[in-house]
């Protein structure tokens, strides 16, 4: 292992707060020496980083469910590792681990902080960190406790060729639901209808939405699964059935935007429909994740769940990898590999 | 009785949708004949009628959970009544009813259509349309099913000196909340503190909202029931707390706007707070009234509730009296006497 593993700690750290876009020059290329470990502490080697919509708000500070990232820190990022040095007894030498490990080559935990939790070393990486990681969690938690879908519902998901939506879109097919996804490219849309078995898919760039869903949807939305927000939540809303469930899990259309953004007009079709618009965040469900990740991956292994992956390889590709998957580069989990 | 009985059915008609704010000229004033009663069928002689902010959603035909309301239709409106004539058995002559009785001296119903239920004679017609009517049903149901207050919570309602808020907020104070309320005037504020015994009043319209949330909520909001949307919603939502409840019951200060309407900016707080905004309308809950009204009248009984009422003598103010509601010209439930 000596042979391959880098004398330095390749870090990327938080260089300025976006305007807009997310650019290059917001991360800082570091060269570290490698971390010491202390009493109770493991070295982890990375072996895929993780890109997330929810890190535009963590660079710019307005996520206020985790600890402030300051200039000059290590960006957070998720992540899978290999434990190389170790001082914990539940974390040996060897260990397949995932969690946050930013981005960098080598993280040092306690555990705890940063949180890491160890996986099956069966599991590919990708699995571990998109289908079976906080992004699988995300839909499975938020499809199943906030939209509590019934056989026969009628679900639409947005960003739904992304980590988190290509598998609340199939959770809701084994449900009974008639599902239908809002992806940018055709070649997306083809991937959720022929190969994930999505009923529908709407390719939001070059289609008429509110049309689409005026046919698809004649009975209307009886959960809207939303990873956007924008004028999509909106037409979304106005097509809400009575007793929706409107679902907010992300909103990245909102990310990258400069000045105010609008809120959704057509809000107030929640009491016209007494409907229901709810938001969450998966850390809140941490202790049931291992139930969570048994049903799925029952799941995957009957075939029920399919999973993709887009893996950029080189670290230096972190920031450019972090660009793309605004500009919806990805087809599912996007993520690094930092060889 | 026939002395005072008048000749005619005295009506407002619905003449024009009404486009920015209501004016008289929406309504139609119209003597019709005495109507005549068929088989199953009552004369109700109406004693208050009720003016409610969701009356502009149906005259401009937005509100689509009742039936369409046509130019030239007599205005819907609830009002309290007694029956005067009667070929149905469970509503005999001299029965104290409430329903959607319309804005005229007459109506006619089998019961069902328009919906009408008798109430107990001893009952003044004030409460039976306010606080044991719809607006106190909303605010029962709207504060417990959807804000589900705990002890201790910090609730704040907005509308707060309206028929439905003063009486959402006292329930509230029952549950061991501490209770704010926003009202337009000094004397409304007055009225919840040293009255309805409110923690704390707002007058939004001469004080610095956000400034005073900011202290006077520390920990933020835990429910807010908002009767009045736009820039007071969006304040609120930007200061609620973890898993915090926003019940979307009216939203007046949109009911009267001309032109698109801002959705609140600040929804995706619901994601960062874990917390859902719900709409319902109170008709869903009309099986359930029977319970919340013996609950009502004990706390009522027990000075735990108090009510106002604002009674505007004169059937040929009723257009004014409705316009007169959006101006918060009234302190709890709005309601003519016609006689």
């Amino acid at each position: 292992m000596s042979e391959t593993e880098p004398e330095v700690n390749r870090q990327f750290l938080l260089a300025a707060r976006p305007k807009g876009l997310v650019k290059e020059s917001d991360f800082e290329y570091r060269e570290s020496p490698l971390p010491e470990i202390g009493p109770g502490e493991v070295l982890i080697r990375t072996t895929r980083i993780s890109l997330d919509p929810s890190m535009r708000g963590q660079m710019e500070n307005r996520a206020d469910y985790v600890a402030a990232l300051q200039i000059g820190d290590v960006m957070r990022a998720g992540g899978t590792g290999t434990v190389t040095q170790s001082n914990h007894p539940d974390l040996p030498v060897g260990a397949t681990v995932y969690g946050t490990l930013g981005m960098q080559d080598y993280a040092v935990s306690d555990g705890k902080n940063p949180p890491v939790r160890p996986y099956d070393a069966s599991v590919e990486p990708e699995q571990a960190l998109g289908v079976l990681g906080n992004t699988g969690m995300t839909a499975y938690f938020g499809l199943l406790d906030l939209g509590e879908p019934k056989s026969g519902d009628t679900v639409v998901i947005s960003g739904a060729a992304g980590a988190t939506g290509s598998v609340a879109g199939q959770i809701a097919k084994i449900k009974g639901c008639k599902v239908i996804g809002m992806a940018g490219t055709d070649e997306k849309c083809k991937w959720l209808t022929e190969e994930l078995g999505f009923d529908e898919a709407i390719n939001y760039k070059t289609e008429d939405v509110a049309a689409r869903l005026d046919a698809l949807c004649p009975d209307g939305i009886n959960i809207y699964f939303d990873n956007v927000g924008g004028e999509i939540l909106d037409i979304c809303l106005e097509r809400i059935a009575m007793n929706a469930r409107v679902v907010i899990c992300g909103g990245i259309s909102r990310y990258n935007a400069t000045g105010p953004i609008p809120g959704p007009k057509n809000y107030f079709n929640l009491v016209f429909r007494r409907a229901r618009m709810e938001g969450f965040i998966v850390i809140d469900y941490v202790s049931r994740f291992p139930e969570a990740i048994a049903e799925m991956k029952a799941w995957i292994d009957q075939g029920q769940i399919k999973t993709n992956a887009t893996v950029i390889d080189g670290f230096e590709n972190l920031p450019k990898a972090l660009i793309k998957l605004f500009e919806g580069a990805n087809t599912g989990k996007m993520m690094v590999n930092p060889t």
